[in-house]
């Protein structure tokens, strides 16, 4: 048996279509698992506990909300920016935990995992409304993780910055001196976190191995936070 | 001159009536500072730019936005609770920031003060709306405060837990033996932070001492967090 | 191919037979890495070389320095107590990683994971020699992964705590009803860690997967620090 | 009464003419306090006791030990540099401590401020042995600080980096544009900690304002970690 094995683990995915979704997707199933890859809109109040009661089984259910960031000075962020980045980021978040949640503690088994992001664990510039919306997410969880220990739930995130996207970085920019340059400053990996690194980790903490991490935040982001 | 002055200082806060709204009134005032206590709705969008015009000049924002949690079951909690607490407690906060930064900005001096939670640094049980809503605060704080801190305006927040005060810890809570000993488990203070100590730290936080740090999240709660 | 697979990895294990030692060579040799596992004294300044140079190619060091916690109220805490503690647990790091890292980077490839403990990350009574030792352990690792990366070495540390193992939670430990109330009381995941998720997550660590963690310091301890 | 006041305080300061210990004297002595500056040796196992009884009654013990940085590469760090760090730094921290407990503890009154390093916290090339020596120093404060509070011993630290001294930033480091250009870069605040913030922040944290931190790291680094 393989050691990092999820055959027959049913696999919600959020957002399946952007951002981390393909690589998620690929990863998770090539490593067996079945995943339930939904495109549709989490802005609508009422579509989370949709898609969770039209996806039957949900072993893990991967929270993968994500928006591009707005890179507005603070002084310039409006409530539009605001609102469209809670509204898709951070308001999903619940919906989607409350309605995967009682079949997950009937079974005494299930996971939850984030796809959040570091930039609610630092500072950065440019990036008010984005850093708040993923630090609602980050504190959510690890919340809820503690939580839902006690029902053999495991609760956790991932919190990223600088792994290879297509949104963030696609080639142009990678190709970049001047982005080649602020990676090797500001990030002790010296390059982006690739993108499979980051979906291999996910799959880790989502296998059966991972289940005595609860409420934890993993930074995946090169060293640019070092816990 | 006394080490710690706030003499002709203008200082706003919100929710002035409200859980740490009165020590922080008296302290501040005691210390030199002109008060300018709000008790007005902020759920309004419109309300804090209308209060930051009305209120002249403003030296220090204490942004203090609070209300009481609501200690759900993450299952239970509803999107009610959820739209309340982010409409009081983390909308208005960059609105807030954003009234007041222009004229901070042009003085090349400015404070503002968030009074956050420690809840959004360590998951706690039933508490999984309210961490949110703390966590969006917190990261929001990082992030304008290595923003601004170019333009001499300082940014920051108290992360405070365990904290005297008649909303949490209303006499009866405090006499009450079972309590007692949760606070001598769980808090290595032994006791509650006083609500004095709390609001003197404020402000020191809030005086030129304090102008090094930015977008620093400071932790009050007994040792609660060891950072 | 297996997703987790150390084949033809030779892995450098200290204080092999003790601790967590067993349960890493078991987990590591069923992965498919060959286990060199030494057990002599590490105290001796010159000792930590010539146990590299008698392994050969060292693909991976285990960095497992532990020495029973002492318990000592701080007050208490002899001179002898801290020379032992920190003559076992932080003397031959830098010693182990000085001796390995020059076949590493000529390489450009190779990890070194310290199997460290949370005791450094939150206080705790009655360990102040320990948690001191684990400190050094923590931070010397966060500086050299940054320092290292760019040489293509990996170096991360696992910070350890409640996690199963025969030196300090032997089956009367666990079997104790006080020590079980203690577990639901102070750690989120209420059991202790298994021995073999601990070992399992080190593989991963220490897997071509992980090559995007330098500098990093990974919590497992059921929730008890948060990240 | 001023608000930041440590009249009559007898404060003892370690290497007094170094570092920071100038203006830690200067502030300490402005805010009333009486300062015992001590410039003798700390490797000797003896002497902390010795300097301690010779002292008298101390309300604060500011643990300032620092050597300079040796700025090695890992692979060349000698065990010399590491013995010389450990021997300055580290052992002398668990001495002083243990000497000065007992008088602290029959009164129920007394601080220790460690003004320790943020080089612990956040890794740093070229930094290994310092680094880890500073982990240490913080660590332990930690488990200290949690053990002492129920006798109402207040210990805590202060872990600062890019804080202005004579020592690591001589004026013509300063006036160099490479080093201004690296502080606009890696330190949100864009300038050095001036060292009067430096040290009125540690005399905030052995005021009696500041009975309520116990086992605190408190981060004084311009924003360069943000907690």
């Amino acid at each position: 048996m393989a050691a990092l094995d999820l055959t027959g683990k049913r696999v919600l995915l959020t957002q399946a279509s952007d951002f981390m979704g393909p690589v998620l997707t690929e990863v998770f199933t090539e490593l067996g698992a079945e995943v339930i890859g939904d495109d549709g809109p989490l802005d609508d109040p009422g579509r989370p506990a949709q898609l969770v009661a039209a996806s039957g089984t949900v072993d893990i259910l991967l929270a993968h909300l994500g928006v591009p960031a707005a890179r507005s000075a603070a002084i310039d962020a409006s409530d539009d920016e605001w609102a469209h980045a809670f509204a898709h980021m951070v308001d999903p978040l619940p919906r989607l935990v409350r309605a995967v949640l009682p079949q997950m503690v009937a079974r005494g088994a299930g996971k939850v995992l984030l796809i959040g992001s570091a930039s609610a664990l630092r500072g950065m510039k440019r990036a008010s409304t984005y850093s708040a919306a993923r630090g609602a997410q980050l504190a959510y969880i690890q919340a809820v993780g503690v939580e839902l220990a006690a029902s053999k739930v495991q609760v956790n995130a991932i919190a990223q910055n600088f792994v290879e996207n297509p949104t963030y970085f696609p080639p142009e920019v990678q190709a970049n001196p001047a982005f080649q340059e602020r990676l090797a400053r500001e990030v002790p990996l010296g390059r982006l976190v690739g993108a499979r690194e980051d979906a291999m980790f996910a799959a880790y903490l989502c296998s059966t191995h991972a289940d005595c991490f609860v409420g934890q935040v993993f930074p995946v982001c090169g060293g640019w936070v070092p816990r």
